[in-house]
């Protein structure tokens, strides 16, 4: 038996609990709002999936507010809170809930005054939870399936529907001007650009009327006049009464990460936030990290977060953390004091009850004596039923957040 | 025009400099030389490819030698060398010459006394080059077919081969005792693994005659009764009488590229020198880190050497190191103050007169004007074409050494 092998895996539950822990909404929101004063009457508006935790989180926190909001999917409001009200809406294509509690949350806007403050918690799901179309439902519907059918990609789809919503493109914000925003932002978008989260309804808009029309023209959009219209309109480029906090973002992860490891003796090297290869082959790559420094005599813990993708080759059952983890299994063999784990901060990996998968010197010797090989476990994409068979499953549950995955290689050094 | 990216450009040609000179075998020779000091008589064995290169190298700096034996591939000899003996030999398949002048080394060997010294000059195709069997060379040949198709890898088939060989598996040293031996290997495997290299003459063996025997009965070898003597008998476990450095090896090869990093004012981040994933996906890998690390206000040189591999998709032009940087150039699009080249230290990538290939964050940008997409250059491993067409192309010739591949990815900060 490995003796640094059961130390290693406690070390690497240890540093999942705790990253996995400040990424929570709760945790999250509790921290964006630590030390912060707010005057005069506190507005609250909590939209997307995350939005009743992020509520119930803020409300302690805050001064007793004057009126809020909570804009979130349908059973994710999990009891009432203090002078909210709260909407459930559609997910993802918005309904006419998501427009009349958006009509409402405008209200609420235009309620708040010079020297109040509205405080904006935006999680997940956002984009469709909170909307108003200035134009009707169905036109917005038809000109979405235009763009989707023509090939445009994210990016050109947001320009166009941040023009033809009341919300959207840092209208919200605008509308609640005199009045201070405070936005807190649980992202779960690779590298945050603000102003594509919810397609950023407190946030300036980086994509200009021009950018609008020329999307428009190229994949030959049929529009009425109105919504031409809406297109000439300029969004807003600088918002003086917003401020913004991102909070619970992979780069949090990461950084938790890095703190849990350090005091568990390990030195962090953060490498990135923004993985986004294949998921076997990001394995391999952490494995010849750890390998090259295996005889170091350092403890290092070497962190990556982001979102890799997993090439369909098999039909058995996995998940992208799983799939890495089994890869990086082969690339350790054999070495006493290097593991690895990667996990998805939802608790979710692919279609199984997993978070991901753990792997160190010994995996690949444990699967050999069950008959299992690595490379056709992978080549099956049945990373689930490997690490299942050697104890290498990380089982979390549901954990109330997603903010993309997190992997980290561990080397022992004594 | 970015302001950075010629910067940037002649601070990667620098560091690529730098790192070749520093692993040619003349260099490397030297460098393993330096401040040792040889009592007794001297005598010189140097093997493998670059064995005239090494023993050019090492004979100005040695006392004068009492005899010398240099065995290289045919057409590798440039010319004599005082004192010393030129055998040109098979390779990849060892011939008569081989063993002729393994033969003449076991008699320089023996001549070799207590107090004298024996400098060993190690370089890659020293397996082929350097063989005398113990039993005939039909049998040998006989074996080592038998082991090829019936799957055996080649730890397996190296550890049979030891036993076959006259100067195999630390029996060269064996036979060079009770003189001291100083080996210098320049390698070119990843991890270097002493006793792998040219299946280790100086090199104490870690299998045993156990693990052989195991061998021949898991693959059902037909063997003489004169072979299976020879799995029975034991390999040397230690060898008291040698000393070995390795040197011109892909470490050397990082080291070299992190210190003229430095002295170009980057602070080098080590990652790897067993790089072993697909080309590409390597070079997303790369460029994530990059994309990460580029907000951070500092100047850093993330160092990964190794040998990657080549999915192939298309019958496109190009190699491993020009397809990583290819790839990467997608993911640092954008970035002022990024870029990322990857080379091969031989000179050559792939069938190409490139060394390898180099990304900024404009050349995205630049290989659109011209209408070329990295994704389908990709799909069609057709890197040559694409970087070409934007300056991308690294360009050495050939370097005279080969010790895997360098990847540095590169941050300027301010």
């Amino acid at each position: 038996m490995n003796p640094a092998a059961p130390a290693l895996r406690a070390d690497a539950d240890e540093i999942i609990r705790r990253s996995l822990q400040a990424v929570l909404p709760d945790e999250a929101v509790r921290r964006a709002l630590s030390g912060k004063e707010f005057s005069g009457k506190i507005y609250l508006l909590a939209v997307g999936k995350a939005a009743w935790q992020m509520a119930q989180a803020a409300l302690p926190i805050l001064p007793p507010i004057e009126e809020g909001i909570v804009i979130t999917k349908y059973g994710h409001a999990k009891g009432s809170l203090e002078n909210c009200r709260i909407f459930e809406a559609g997910h993802p294509v918005p309904d006419q809930n998501s427009f009349l509690a958006a009509e409402e949350a405008l209200k609420m806007a235009e309620k708040a005054g010079k020297s109040d403050h509205v405080i904006f918690l935006l999680s997940g799901g956002g984009s469709a939870l909170f909307e108003l179309p200035l134009i009707p439902a169905e036109e917005l519907s038809d000109i979405t399936a235009q763009l989707l059918g023509s090939g445009a990609d994210i990016v050109e789809i947001n320009t166009i529907r941040k023009r033809l919503s009341a919300v959207k493109g840092g209208k919200f914000a605008l509308a609640c001007a005199p009045a201070e925003v405070f936005s807190i932002v649980l992202s779960d978008i690779l590298g945050d650009p603000l102003d594509m989260i919810a397609s950023g309804p407190a946030e300036p808009d980086r994509s200009t009327a021009a950018d609008a029309l020329r999307i428009a023209e190229k994949y030959h959009l049929r529009l009425s006049e109105q919504a031409w219209a809406f297109l000439r309109e300029e969004t807003p480029k600088a918002l003086s009464n917003v401020r913004s906090v991102i909070t619970g973002s992979v780069r949090e992860l990461c950084r938790a990460a890095g703190e849990a490891a350090l005091s568990l003796g390990y030195t962090p090297v953060f490498l990135t936030d923004r993985l986004c290869c294949q998921a076997s082959e990001a394995g391999k790559f952490l494995s010849s990290i750890l390998k090259s420094h295996a005889d170091s005599g350092r403890s290092l813990a070497f962190i990556a977060g982001g979102e890799t993708v997993v090439r369909l080759t098999g039909k058995g059952k996995g998940g992208r953390n799983q799939e890495l983890a089994l890869a990086a299994a082969e690339g350790i063999a054999g070495l006493q004091n290097a593991a690895l784990f990667s996990i998805g901060s939802d608790g979710t990996d692919g279609p199984t009850d997993a978070a991901g998968g753990y792997a160190d010197g010994e995996t690949r010797l444990r699967l050999s004596e069950q008959g299992i090989s690595i490379y056709d476990a992978l080549a099956q994409n049945d990373s689930y039923h490997a690490l299942q068979a050697v104890g290498g499953l990380i089982i979390t549950g549901p954990t109330g957040t997603n903010v993309n995955d997190l992997s980290v290689g561990l080397i022992h050094g004594e």
